[in-house]
């Protein structure tokens, strides 16, 4: 396989007409495909509707410690529910308080809180003159939203395969008081996939950062989704690491079932220092009398323990995994050795992320969308929607099929191509 | 009956030693009894158990519209359940956002936003010198609770039975442009049960604030929640009237279902103008991808329509009405003529509110307290908990049993009139 940047003009020439021949006729299938979002598959939520029939009219409606769950009352979770999280998120239960249905929620909950109130008694954000964040980038749109609607500054930090550039982080959070924070999803992170290494956690625990208000926003997303037995990333638990950095403070944990049961009707978890989980218990008992408990006990009697769950992640992992093999197989056959792309193979998550030629992503986009084929816009990966080097895109193999995953693919890699030609031909 | 005011002080204190026999007996009955809260019984959560079968392995599990409920999507609530809160709101459809399981919560976000980021284009409340919302006294203490989070400066205004001294709400708002909002529970209004006029509602619906940003706060939280089958109160669409007015912006109506399906599982909604709507969708899809959509379908499919909820609400009066019953029972035989309290009868909503005498409130709650019984604490139905009488408390009737609320007023009346006697026989 040559390289298209050792092609000559003649050869990009009639290489860029008989892919735009390949791209009428693929236009031609009048394809309907969407890969934009991380949502879970229709097998995927077919395969759980038992979950809708633990908690009937039968059942005993009492938690452990005897509380109805259909009243008010409890307003940080029921404990079996925060054994349950804190299961899941790999922290001890202690530190662990059960909310509502998005972890998405506590994340914006946690923003606002410090806007308004400061964060254990330092100045409430928005008072003051300039706030930021860092930003480890490419990463998930959802975070950098909501810094943009609280006009919270962001600050992009390169991500690497062992997770942040800490080299980088270090060095910012140590000069400079008004970063506020860093969104971290440590592992499997969206887009790339990548989970932090051992000495990554290890750094992130032991910053010393300029502002006593610094926190690291540790979106545990997809601390149970793997794709393989043989193959799973693991990471360190970074509020025991904090802890023997004597950083207790310094991180708040996130992490739910959105995709382990139904999106949108699973229970959502954060996890912190007394200090920190004392300060979000008095916002919440303000903001609500108790979130939905029938929900919290019906996970609990769905799953029964960690074993419950990890058995039902192996089945969300075979219907998961032959998407992302047949998009790495095509796009290992079709684009490897070209010199035009490069993606990511992580071992979880729901994500697989592309990386083009600079400048590409947002025609690579548009030419899959022309074409019936409609992906997560370019830069959406990036504060602010801007991707300098425009060539991130984030591929979402979860929600379609495999054969529309394959048919997805191919159209993907044919619009690759062709743009990449393109582009070369524009430069010569 | 003589009133106690017109007793000598020698049978003031021929009294005083009969009741103080009579609480040393109660006392050492050993009782066990919680009216502070108006949480729905074990009777009436009960009655409800089939709402936790209407979605099931079997269920078609898509909205009217073909929308997967598991799944994310739909940002403001599937279309059926705001058909649904409509209703019982009593406002127009399109006019409804449907949420999670608090309208608590969605009040308290409206706040914060409000805080942050103004109303339809302010200055964010948080820039301003002084903030201040007028309450109508007595009120619900969680209302007050948002406030005082976040450094409201709170307002007394007197409720009347056709609800709020328009004269002086008229007056304030349009005085003080620093006056940014109002609470109000219009129908069956917390503690004292009473329903806005349809003079009321008009006045509301006509104020001329100084601030553009003035809101009402309309927390419809006792639509349908209605003792007697002949007599219920109604009051005008406030959403209508603003409409009509010109003030088609000055309102927020909140309600929820946690007093119809199951406290801390039921849907919370709001309804406003097309620009408020807005305005909160903008910030609610930066909070949250998406709230139970399965939780809201599982109420559609459990009342089917208005009436549903209506013959439901029917079944709860049934276990309710006793309750309420038994209290006016024993006050109407204890106390009537004594001239050292007076008591509410609504039709509807969750409590009674009882006026003392002057600076006997607080010592009442504490003599009920010694002998066994939990009131709301004096003073929660005003700002900051200071009730400037100390003479109101709350009585939530819908907890106990029958019984219990029969044993729990005879021990508060005694309790009142103890305490009035020791209170008189200072003031000789």
């Amino acid at each position: 396989m040559k390289a298209y940047q050792e092609l000559s003009k003649e050869e990009l020439l009639s290489l860029k007409a008989q892919l735009e021949a390949e791209y009428e006729k693929a236009k031609g299938k009048g394809l309907k495909l969407d890969m934009s979002r991380g949502k879970p598959s229709i097998a995927q939520l077919n395969m759980a509707m038992d979950f809708m029939d633990v908690i009937n009219s039968e059942s005993d409606m009492k938690t452990e410690e005897g509380v109805d769950v259909r009243n008010y009352g409890i307003l940080d979770g029921i404990p079996e529910s925060k054994h349950l999280m804190a299961d899941i998120m790999g922290v001890d239960f202690e530190k662990v308080i059960v909310c509502g249905n998005a972890s998405l929620t506590i994340m914006f909950d946690t923003v606002a809180r410090s806007m308004t109130h400061g964060v254990l008694g330092s100045t409430p954000w928005c008072k003051l003159e300039q706030v930021k964040f860092l930003c480890p980038v490419p990463g998930y749109d959802r975070h950098f939203s909501i810094l943009e609607y609280f006009g919270i500054d962001m600050v992009n930090v390169p991500m690497t395969p062992q997770g942040p550039d800490m080299d980088a982080v270090e060095k910012l959070v140590a000069e400079d008081e008004s970063i506020k924070g860093i969104w971290c999803v440590p592992k499997y992170s969206n887009p790339q996939g990548y989970s932090y290494s051992n000495e990554t956690v290890k750094r992130f625990a032991a910053l010393k950062p300029a502002a006593e208000d610094f926190r690291i926003y540790w979106d545990n997303a997809y601390a149970v989704h793997h794709l393989y037995e043989d193959r799973q990333d693991e990471i360190l638990d970074i509020l025991a690491e904090c802890e023997n950095a004597g950083n207790s403070d310094m991180v708040y944990v996130f992490g739910s079932t959105s995709k382990v049961t139904f999106a949108g009707s699973g229970i959502a978890a954060v996890a912190s220092s007394p200090a920190n989980l004392d300060a979000i218990r008095k916002s919440m008992t303000i903001q609500t009398i108790g979130y939905d408990k029938i929900n919290q006990l019906r996970h609990v009697r769905y799953f029964n323990n960690f074993e419950g769950v990890k058995a039902h992640m192996r089945k969300h992992a075979e219907i998961m995994r032959p998407k992302f093999e047949i998009v790495w197989e095509i796009l290992d056959r079709e684009l490897t050795g070209l010199g035009i792309g490069s993606w990511t193979k992580p071992n979880g998550g729901y994500f697989i992320s592309f990386d083009g030629m600079e400048g590409c992503a947002k025609a690579i986009v548009s030419k899959c969308k022309e074409a019936g084929m409609v992906l997560t816009g370019a830069g959406a990966t990036y504060p602010y929607g801007k991707d300098p080097s425009d060539s991130n895109i984030r591929i979402a193999p979860t929600f379609p099929t495999t054969e529309e995953m394959a048919q997805a693919t191919e159209l993907f890699a044919l619009c690759v191509k062709l743009v990449s030609v393109e582009k070369l031909l524009e430069e010569r």
